[in-house]
């Protein structure tokens, strides 16, 4: 196996968490995998609350949880010293650990000896596992949508998210595929790909996305953006190693500037949907444009309509944000023309 | 510093090498930096042999050797154990020892304890150095030109080395950036991109690349494709971290297939060069085509010659092979349009 693979259910941990936009991974976690999450764990002083049976370690690990779910981002990436402790009796408890922070699980010393000692993982979502492989570039069967970005932030993980959840309504075989450390424990499963050496990306993304049956949906998040200076790489990997279908843009509606990136305003959709198409056809030739994805939380209701509207009229492809409309509208496109 | 630095002057080890096919890191640093070479040093059974004083670790340190470079690739990748007491020995008499080969030094025990021991050091190329940083995109001054390729193993590190060398001649300030392992060895400096966690390609080709007299040429050894399904990725956050002025692209006359990629065709070099452009303009909108180098080993003279001049009628630019016809022609374009 090179993907990351979690055991389920969770004990999704909240630490202090003041709200659920620090513990925004334990939000995900609830809101996308309920099925996944058996308890939270909070610490006296947290403020933040999942709708989910509060338990300790020992009482969740008895319960059956088998993974113990770092659910938020402490100030920093690092782990609070304090804390430390709280995993030792979590794996002592029976608990696998899995965490999105910068700071990796295995670079502190207390928890590898309590990782050999009960013999429970440690897993550090941003950290690739097993054996790297280069791409092949070769068909396969099943098929693949994947959410490519105007710029890195605009909703690919939502999106994707979104869509599978749609799909599964209709019972429409799908999996979605992990490319990020919060996609990865909302999953359980999943590739970094952002962590990987670079000679590797493709290859893994075909790992990630193996051929499956022909009506079978992977529904791929997506990572930076073609246009980014910083990531493009990662982007164009991502591209050729997923062979998609279909590509949904996702895009901030009003950004103008790419995050952080001075002197670089985002470029037009027409622009990222080409770079896409023209760089994607090279492993996939059918690739294809199957909606726009906008995140239209910083316009006001009427605009947010209008300007969904005059972008649908602009591209002929279903227009939706995710959050506003839901993605019905992409997923009754999908139906008809991947029928 | 995140590039990988070598001291000089270098011993060149050939091992048992049979000739300078499997010695070509050796021949290659001979050849391209031969103030760099203080001696050989040979085992008895080796035919492979370079044009230089022979002499053993001991000799070659007294004489003020500083770094025993691995000169070829045994094969499998593995240094064979019996080396192992001849690299401890080097570094017992005060050299560096430097390999490209796929496994590390610093896997090797006996190695590690040795560079403890005696402080001198053991430098992996093929990883990557010091802190990893993302891409900024920001301009920078100085000109930089990359070589780029219609595939992999097309002549990109020699193109780029012999503009470098003929810059050099003509006393144009210009500096060879190496990308690769074999350029490492032979530059003494560089970052092997494609061993880069994929987030910090473009950072660290930003890095390697730093601003510059407005008059200097960093002449940027290519890497893979943009057009390779499996290594594109990497082909994109070198172009982008570039910031390239000037591109040459790369091509073998009469490559049709792409080298091991079965179902890939090598694109037309028209395609070629517009997904370089219109991709590249991102990082530095007044990219431009410089040249084609063309590989043209497997044709003969009286074809060579042809198929230069046709393509050169076709594209406007010059069309060199740097073997056959040396790179002049590249570098007298690159004085005309970028005095």
């Amino acid at each position: 196996m090179n993907t990351i693979e979690l055991k389920t259910p969770y004990l999704v941990f909240l630490g202090d968490a003041e709200d659920l936009i620090m513990a925004k991974v334990a939000k995900g976690v609830a809101h996308w995998r309920p099925e996944k999450c058996l308890a939270q764990f909070r610490l006296p002083e947290a403020k933040a609350k999942l709708d989910l049976p509060e338990m300790s370690p020992k009482e969740a690990a008895k319960a059956g949880a088998k993974t113990f779910v770092m659910g938020l981002a402490p100030i920093g990436g690092t782990l609070p010293k304090a804390w430390i402790s709280i995993l030792v009796d979590a794996m002592e408890a029976g608990l696998d650990i899995a965490s999105g922070l910068h700071a990796k699980l295995t670079d502190i010393p207390e928890l590898v000896e309590a990782a050999a000692r009960t013999g429970q993982r440690l897993l550090d979502v941003r950290v690739p596992q097993g054996e790297m492989v280069c791409g092949t570039g070769l068909p396969r069967s099943g098929k693949r949508l994947l959410a490519v970005g105007t710029d890195c932030c605009v909703g690919k993980m939502f999106t994707t998210l979104a869509i599978h959840r749609e799909m599964q309504k209709r019972d429409i075989k799908a999996t979605f595929r992990a490319t990020g450390q919060t996609g990865i424990l909302i999953e359980g499963s999943g590739v970094p790909v952002d962590a990987v050496v670079s000679d590797f990306i493709a290859g893994m993304v075909e790992q990630l996305t193996p051929a499956n049956d022909v009506d079978h949906w992977d529904i791929i998040e997506g990572q930076g953006a073609l246009s980014h200076p910083a990531y493009a790489g990662v982007s164009l990997g991502l591209l050729h190693g997923a062979q998609a279908d279909v590509i949904i843009v996702c895009h901030e509606a009003g950004r103008e500037q790419m995050d952080g990136m001075e002197g670089y305003p985002v470029l037009d959709l027409q622009e990222v949907i080409d770079m896409n198409l023209s760089m994607g056809k090279l492993t996939n030739p059918n690739i294809r444009l199957g909606g726009i994805a906008l995140n239209t939380s910083n316009l006001s209701e009427d605009d947010a309509f209008t300007t969904i509207a005059q972008i649908e009229q602009r591209f002929g492809v279903p227009v939706v944000d995710p959050v506003r409309t839901g993605v019905k509208a992409i997923v009754d496109h999908l139906e008809i023309t991947h029928a």
